[in-house]
């Protein structure tokens, strides 16, 4: 199989999940700033027009980050990113909504309808007037995150999750976007300095990272 | 284990989860407008405040959604509403991203933004100003997903899946609280009607429904 990859936060998340397994995978890359992604050859496979992407040898397509660490879950158990258990895998999960619809979504969407408005206006509806609210929204979120995590190392556990690394990757993308790391929130800042430290946060990075002086 | 249950789209996509897999579970009905779901005692099993939540027998809660329908499908296999293997689960969660993320939240968002607005503003973080922008692009992403289901009776193949589940039941929430179905979109009113007929649909109807005049 191969995966269509490229910079950004979603990419670095399968990235990271694929380093924790000791994974590597034929891996083609785009330019989303080039906006290969939205070429009518890659439009073909993936109608979403996102990154990543994963074709299996059969010529199927699975698109969608979540899914496709799903995917490489279940192909690849151990080490366990979502569970080794039923129950495990539903609190992962659980807490990877959690995550996702009170937190990353408002902030993906906030960046998509401020920062990102130049490249982004063109490609996708956008609500301009919609960006501060889901910034705020998602700053609402990650205080409610940071009082229920008490004295948790990781989101989801004793053990680092697809959680973890979904919140991480667009904490530290958004953080160089507008979006800055709350002060004031002690608990989620020491798991973010706690990520931040891991060698998987580091060599998931993309090569253009640096130069570009965005994490992803 | 137990179903913390209600009224409500999410709620009712359980329900049609568990129908589809001939599933009956020892439920406990919450009466989410008088914010049973808001008191203390349901606060400290599930800190979302959201319904449904699954009490697994050792105590474990699963809350949201999606994550308790994995859990169903894990212990009940068959009949898949995810998939029989590796490859159809990937195939069946993408369909189920595209759906939520394009869609149903911004469906709901939007709803929670205006119509829900009276009974939600002291519960969550609301942003009116997005409402309107929020219900366009849900409607741009029913257009997509029109033009891309072609000739398939369901969203992710051959099969009922959680795609059209979780889709439908917002869809037939909404239609009663201000975003009517789309005259303009013919797979997809195809589709609607189909899933309507089901004798699955009927019947995971919560009993306040008719009373309501809200399919919930």
């Amino acid at each position: 199989m191969k995966l269509h990859s490229s910079f950004g936060p979603n990419p670095r998340t399968v990235r990271m999940v694929m380093i924790e397994k000791g994974l590597s995978l034929a891996t083609e890359e785009l330019d989303i700033y080039a906006g290969e992604n939205r070429s009518p050859a890659y439009l073909k496979k993936n109608p979403g027009g996102q990154m990543p992407a994963l074709e299996l040898d059969d010529g199927t397509i699975v698109a969608e980050t979540i899914p496709i660490c799903e995917y490489l879950e279940e192909l690849y158990p151990r080490p366990a990113v979502i569970g080794e258990t039923p129950q495990e895998r539903a609190v992962t999960r659980m807490w990877l909504r959690r995550v996702e619809l009170n937190i990353t979504e408002h902030m993906y969407n906030g960046f998509r309808y401020a920062e990102g408005l130049p490249i982004l206006k063109d490609r996708l509806y956008c609500i301009p007037e919609a960006a501060d609210g889901l910034k705020k929204k998602a700053y609402f979120g990650r205080k409610w995150l940071n009082d229920l995590i008490g004295d948790r190392t990781y989101i989801a556990g004793d053990r680092v999750s697809i959680a973890d690394i979904v919140l991480y990757c667009c904490m530290d993308y958004c953080k160089d976007n507008g979006q800055v790391l709350d002060a004031d929130l002690p608990k989620l800042s020491k798991w973010f300095k706690n990520m931040n430290e891991s060698s998987t946060a580091k060599s998931s990075l993309h090569k253009d990272s640096e130069a570009m002086g965005i994490a992803g």
